[in-house]
């Protein structure tokens, strides 16, 4: 192996540079080179590649997005498709590859596997919905941002006596809300993988302000609804000054934070070594804050398991007895 | 004078903490009381005020939104009601007071001077739509919220060649809009005051990519039109991959600026001294970064002057030449 | 059991509120009365407590320090003090005690345990320096403040190509210098538990040089020795521009980190259901990301391992093959 | 006129990047070619040029240092090295140069001028010491990092009831001790302009602890003495349990905030329409809000006023009546 690739494909997430970048030094002290792909799998089948150098990456581990961009490629699903691309790493000489990104990122680098070139995939996604990690790399970032959002939220409905219903990102999973709602103090938090009860969420809002609370904070997984829906449905069971909010974009991008740096870092170092080693079609995780691997095909059957100790925790700090 | 009222009123906004320390710190040095009148005019009535020491404000110069509440009360437009609160004040032996807020504000307190309560107002609020003041408490604080929030959303328009468009708050006023613009980098800014021109600012989106931009970002007050509607009309004129994102409520909330804390705390201290002084129904505002003062009634014929430099200075920037 | 105290010792750290927080809402969940011991085991002693109502902690979360005091009293190591201050306890009727610190905070809740008032020690202490934890309260705020002023820092040192060696805290335990070098992308790593070898440092930054970086960084903790002193060491092994800082006292305060609010919020949770069963000289850890007990007995045999992969990882990205 | 030069010079200073992004994109606006001159005047005279396109300049906004990088080169004070300089500029065809720094590029900026390159010098320091300027470039960012860090040094202040000595930057300069010591809620500001007292000093602190104050803060520029050096004085007046920080570097990187984005925008904006004109051997500031020329020569014999308002407002508010 003398020459190798990496890309990142799907939503941007905050430490895709950093992987980026750690991939490329560590590549480089193997005696390595490194081409950048541009754009996701459409750059690797048009041949968007640029090489990497050290210099280039020095100052990237800080900033948020991915400067090797992103790109929605579905045509990559075909396996005409996916055999142009693997023809195109072969005629620029690339051996193998890396993939930082989401769940459609693991098909392709599987795809490319079983054409021969070894690749390995590493969970890019501030949603944290990909099995056999506990963390993936964005995640702990976009709870930073929305914890912070949250936090002057709140001095706006301490001000005001105010109830606010907050959107956060999580279509399927409820990790973010579950994180930044306990991290926020919010009285309330809902997710799409478990029910939840508005009649009791307005009475624990009610004996908030009841306890002298001067405000209230409902978060909401935006895959359960909306905060103005849920806002309406609150108002069925109380006469709340209640405002909804959804915080938006702003959730995927930022500086990255110490664990998202770190975390891509080592996943991002342990990649190479896993290619060096000779090894393809993996996965790379996180589990008790070191690198593991599972084969790409195990990922597709399993489910990422959330950590809903976090919603015990709250109902029984918020709740009534 | 032996003891002074203060109170917020209207939306909260970051610096009114610090307002009300260097208010109490101020008239306790020189010898007064200070009372603390909580939800803005609605407790002046009931009377709902607490006694404030230096240590009670001492670590609230660095806190988001106000520690004595506000409220809305349209009720004070009535002379009745306002005389039953002069009346709480004598009763209280509170001879004079301040009143941080916005437009409301002013009213409030040139109808408390006219009962025989001197009364001066502080420029409270993020719109910066106060005219005489170059400066409201808040609005550095908003725009440094609004601000951090597009850097965030800029790494994921970058990461994808997108085009955000972003509301900011600004009902009649685009004070925010144009700072944040400018200091955010936008592409167009659009504000109440000015007619825009949709194709023009498509014709600049594009031009932008063309020359290698790899983002667009279009800053809109929220009183234009929202910024889902803006898409919506910007999509007629190019193929954009636009997307919309309202800021909303954060930019209320979150620690002061360090030019929020110095021009609350110069204003605060400077009311104090005016009262001392024996003078009643002046609006404090900052004028070339002094405390200025000019009587009230002049204050409700007047209106802000926005600084539209900004806008002239972006679109050389960025336009077509 | 009615009623339990709560207090903080050693230095503060951030997460300390959320703990108070979280252990003051679950106690009273379970229809226990809370006090807060003021000024640590001195305030034990003197008898300085306070009731705590949820109203108390509803914004504590996000606040840094700890708002019931913390404060030295080497004389709780004596055994006539300790019966001292378990009968103030007992007058009370505290029936047991949560202790929020660092190494010293565990012999006072062994102590009182073995008095008969049941008593639970929770980590916190910025350094990460407990046994038996991966994870201490307030090590991710501080190591956030670090790679933060760090970024700011390499701004400098890039603009005029310097080195700065910089010192962050970690007498004994080089956790935060190595999780904060990783994440800032320092060119060497120095901590009290390894040797390390200036004249290679000096090569590392020399090719990082030649290779087209702009900046060096050296990650010193400050246990091992002063950034100055270092930096007089490296300048015997090349021409180089280079300054040093030390970030200082900084690192012990600011709002907490998402996982500094939700591993207190956990481990406070879980430290007051411990006392409900009735048990008592427990030291609670985080362990996979769930609170785990030992025996407080056990730490004291016991030592902190820190990640040293850290190094290894950073020394693979950046030495000479 | 058809081709510029901008360069940074002396320290580097966020919104440094904002002015040469605004220089960048007006000239191209106005039909110029832009040439960056890296390494300050050293650059200059190598003829170290790099041509300048608005993708070049697109992100580099919200970026602290300068991506033209700066150096010490006290060689340019000769006037055969001066004469080089211009040589160069002819020799690639530039025309007019913009410099942004402190006081020694307005030197450069004149001598350019008389040899026939018109050039205009921008305030780029984060010290605000030049006069006819009420705002340098990077002026308002020091002090938010600085209030921020104070922030954070105030949380561990306040556990353990203790006073901080904090160096922040400025030589001769008080402005930045001024407004961060104002912003933070010092207790007293220590500046080179004014006579201090360390015994009123130690009596002020000892007055907020007696008022109930859990804390106490002196803020001291770095010009007036070392922190350490200020504790070891003020332990003469009282048995304080007083520690020494000092800021350090920190204070000129980051992020630049509002103000000096919006502020570096207007004069980098303003300083190309003044090329244009054919004017040379001026100095752009900021007066009221607007920028502004003066004779470079006159700057020269002018001082920097400071707006000691700041110190008397603060000792209103703190000291004995």
């Amino acid at each position: 192996m003398k020459r190798i690739g990496i890309l990142t494909s799907g939503g941007d997430a905050p430490g895709m540079n950093a992987a980026i970048r750690a991939v490329t030094k560590t590549a480089i002290h193997h005696g390595l080179e490194v081409f950048g792909i541009r754009y996701g799998f459409a750059g690797l089948v048009s041949g968007d590649f640029i090489p990497l150098t050290t210099a280039d990456v020095d100052h990237k581990i800080s900033l948020g997005g991915t400067f090797l961009y992103s790109a929605r490629y579905p045509e990559f699903a075909q396996e005409e498709v996916q055999k142009k691309g693997a023809e195109q790493l072969r005629k620029h000489g690339i051996d193998a590859v890396i993939v930082i990104g989401g769940d459609g990122s693991y098909h392709g680098a599987l795809a490319l596997t079983r054409l021969g070139i070894n690749s390995v995939g590493l969970p890019g996604t501030i949603d944290n919905d990909i099995p056999y990690t506990e963390y993936t790399i964005g995640f702990d970032s976009a709870c930073r941002t929305a914890m912070d959002a949250i936090d002057k939220i709140r001095d706006t409905a301490s001000s005001h006596h105010r109830v606010f219903i907050v959107n956060v990102m999580g279509r399927d999973c409820g990790d973010i809300a579950m994180r930044v709602g306990l991290a926020s103090g919010a009285d309330a938090i809902v997710v799409p993988e478990k029910s939840y009860d508005v009649k009791k969420i307005a009475e624990t809002l009610k004996r908030g302000f009841a306890d002298g609370k001067d405000h209230g904070i409902v978060v909401v997984a935006e895959g359960v609804m909306s905060a103005e829906d849920f806002r309406e449905e609150l108002l069925k069971y109380g006469d709340f000054d209640a405002r909804a909010n959804v915080l938006a974009h702003m959730q995927r991008g930022g500086s990255p934070t110490v664990e998202d740096r770190v975390n891509a870092t080592k996943m991002g170092n342990f990649a190479v070594n896993l290619l060096l080693d000779g090894k393809g079609g993996l996965a790379v995780g996180m589990e008790n804050g070191k690198p593991n691997t599972h084969d790409i095909l195990d990922l597709f059957d399993a489910k990422h398991k959330g950590d809903f100790s976090l919603l015990d925790v709250n109902e029984e700090m918020t709740s009534l007895n």
